[in-house]
């Protein structure tokens, strides 16, 4: 049961940012530009660090709702699984396993990324665009988790809860839409 | 040396902000409301959760500029360190004790969050609204903590930088405004 009183129809997150509207509203701004603004990373790429770094702070809502999320744009689900599992041999580009490396570690602390992690990057090409957005999104990620555990919201176990709320963030984004969580609990 | 190019003249997160506008436009806003805006906590006891969980994730800069703008609302400059040394026995009500210690905990992970810490304090009177927020701002300083240190940004020594800029964030609040650094960096 959550520390503090939500609708009980919005687990997660979602009775969250009804629980403050004025503070949810920037948070989604945020999350708009940053997972689905101009990019030279695509959204499913954007989705997966926000995967990883919900994985690696063993957050089980943020990791069910952007695995689903990054499934509704990856050509194949078993991606999403794969940089849970090992991000070095998962079917993603070298400059993705770079990157997805620096998103896990600043999910840990900032202080934890190297030169060396950053260099790696650079060489398969990644911008100072690309960190910046990386290791804000973990930042950002850092932000969700902390705020959906730390208040103990409720996790829904059925995975078809999370391809609902996957469909969702695919079809309507982050920012606020009318009737936007329609039949996400059933 | 910052990971990526940044302003000189504006070390830790005012040079972030200034990277990118569209994003550091929401995450001002999203603070500012938080720390600025109407709730039952004052100002200096929510610059004390921003202290609390800097100083617990090591970030030197977020430390040292929060500790400045909570010593610019706190009758007495002791209580900031009291409160980075030993949340217990600093000089500050059984009430922020328990949410600076929730604070802590959710800077660490909101997974560590206990009923416990959560029923000590309802005892003393905090209210759903405090405990979201003093959740919601640990996880915002999550946020902060990360991108400041992810990017290896530049930490002054000087203790009388922060003291500036600790007044700036006293006097103008977090939103964005007109020569806001000037004379930050002599």
């Amino acid at each position: 049961m959550p520390y503090i009183q939500l609708n009980e129809n919005l687990p997660g997150i979602t009775g969250l940012l009804d629980y403050r509207l004025d503070t949810a509203l920037p948070i989604r701004q945020l999350t708009q530009l940053l997972l689905r603004g101009e990019s030279t990373l695509s959204e499913g790429e954007r989705e997966l660090i926000a995967t990883v770094v919900s994985h690696g702070n063993e957050c089980r809502f943020c990791t069910a709702a952007h695995t689903a999320a990054a499934n509704a744009y990856l050509p194949d689900r078993s991606i999403a699984e794969q940089v849970k599992t090992d991000i070095a041999t998962a079917a993603i580009s070298d400059k993705m396993k770079a990157l997805l490396t620096i998103a896990k570690t600043v999910g840990k602390s900032g202080r934890l990324v190297t030169p060396e992690m950053v260099e790696t990057a650079r060489k398969q090409g990644a911008t100072d665009r690309e960190l910046h957005d990386t290791v804000l999104i973990a930042a950002l990620f850092s932000l969700y988790n902390r705020y959906v555990d730390g208040l103990a919201t409720v996790t829904p176990d059925q995975p078809a809860f999370y391809d609902r709320l996957g469909n969702i963030l695919h079809e309507k984004g982050y920012l606020p839409s009318e009737n936007r969580y329609a039949g996400l609990v059933e």
